[in-house]
């Protein structure tokens, strides 16, 4: 968001992934209660994303619909996966050149990992770093995560939320794909709230205080399980680190646990933080988790 | 398995639904190293259930291969989807006709619920309770679950295990589909040795002892989600029902929570020990939950 512009249009999103029940179920409650998200000074809209996958309770048909949003994508006729066609519908409808360009967008997502209320930052401008700062104000429990430049590795693959402006990613977890935690549901929810109370004083002017000191999670690299030529993994998670997102993981501390009982541990020469621990939606991609370095920001406000 | 009767033949099974990793990987690791499961007065053989649903990271392909196991199915030369042309593979190489009939099997399943170290319990025999009464007596963690004759409730729809003379089904979570965790791989392989174990016992006349007492979860009935006519849930497991499972459930106690906030109580007459508990592989089946009654059982030994 430019720091002068006020957000006219936001967009609530869930079911990217069809078989993440908590935003999916979400955007038919607030698309059964309107009111519950109206606000005065902005527009607030939904999309339930990918209907056909939630039907099927999988992440995808044919592939990931959160990679399907580069230009060269929505551009290229020859694409014809339900995704793609799927991500060109969302584009004329929200898209940079479509009639409702979005502002702002909520993208919700959960996880089966113990990220807990994770804030997934996709910019580090002042608007995003106040926002951050703000809900992790009001609630101790909020994670802030940010891939910076160095994610999507591959730019080819946008996630839907690059439509917007600005954005940002809820991401609650640990619940299991294909179920829905009324904990988490209800966590996810008031998230969306204080989002959405953010950006209404942010318009009328009054940005709300909040602690000058502002905790990030910067992604380094994510880490693979040992696989087989076939690509089966040898090991899993070491029950010393499984649960442990955010915690501090010191050089030589257990990592991972071999089929047949084998410890590996942390090789690397400083403290990371690692999370996405055990994400099952990242078995296919090859990771096993995502290791963070903690950053403290001193906040300009 | 009929009282004066050894086990000369034991099938330990993982894999049956393709998304349980912990089953598939136990078996992956038993093939690897044989060694693990042998025992002197019987021969162990390992089945990886089923493969394609295992690559896929879903429960099965065409329909649940642990319904295709009546004779009426297993005859039936019409049916050709994936499970059914696997279920007739397996029988010719493990069932009562074939050339290794089985005596018993141990069927390895996980669940997404915080069922602990549950076991299912096909029979009521003396031989089979007093197994379970052994596997209690030597890890309090371990839960006896029997659906008895009211389970499955359409007797054409066979599990795998009803293969073997004997049987008892291993199922143990919390655990996410799709992942592996490794404090359930290593309880779930704990649990197959202790079952050897016993079986090595058994046959060579050293019913060990243990407690006169076993508590028995006896199924009752099957509770769904409210749902729309188009089949969607309208609520959710009540937080404070949420991982308790085998737990008292008092009449008038919150059991759901709709998606606007409305709570919805018990209301049955007498207290209930719910498992099953938000289970993702039953959504599909219409069930919210199972719910028991608790017995204790005098043991004869």
């Amino acid at each position: 968001m430019n720091s002068n512009s006020k957000p006219n249009r936001v967009l609530v999103v869930g079911g990217t992934h069809g078989n993440e029940f908590t935003g999916a179920y979400l955007i038919k409650k607030f698309q059964q209660f309107p009111e519950l998200i109206r606000r005065s000074s902005f527009e607030t809209l939904t999309l339930f994303a990918n209907p056909r996958a939630f039907t099927q309770v999988r992440r995808y048909i044919d592939r990931d619909l959160n990679h399907c949003f580069s230009r060269l994508d929505l551009q290229n006729t020859t694409l014809s996966g339900y995704e793609d066609l799927r991500a060109k519908e969302i584009d004329q409808m929200f898209g940079p050149n479509s009639e409702s360009p979005i502002d702002f967008i909520i993208d919700l997502h959960s996880t089966t990992t113990n990220m807990g209320l994770t804030l997934i930052l996709d910019n580090d401008d002042s608007f995003s770093l106040q926002l951050a700062a703000y809900l992790s104000s009001i609630n101790s429990e909020v994670k802030i995560l940010t891939f910076g430049y160095s994610y999507p590795p591959n730019r080819n693959l946008l996630p839907l939320r690059s439509l917007g402006t600005s954005s940002i990613c809820v991401e609650v977890g640990a619940v299991t794909q294909g179920v829905l935690s009324a904990e988490i549901f209800l966590k996810t929810e008031a998230l969306v709230h204080a989002i959405l109370d953010y950006l209404s004083k942010y318009n009328a002017g009054e940005i709300p205080s909040f602690k000058n000191t502002l905790t990030l999670y910067k992604y380094i690299e994510a880490v693979d399980f040992p696989r087989t030529n076939n690509g089966e993994i040898q090991a899993m998670i070491h029950p010393q680190l499984e649960f442990r997102d955010y915690q501090p993981l010191y050089p030589n501390d257990p990592m991972l646990l071999t089929l047949d009982g084998q410890t590996i541990p942390y090789k690397g020469n400083s403290i990371v933080y690692p999370t996405f621990i055990n994400e099952a939606a990242y078995y296919e991609k090859g990771m096993a988790m995502c290791l963070t370095q903690k950053h403290q920001i001193i906040m300009n406000d």
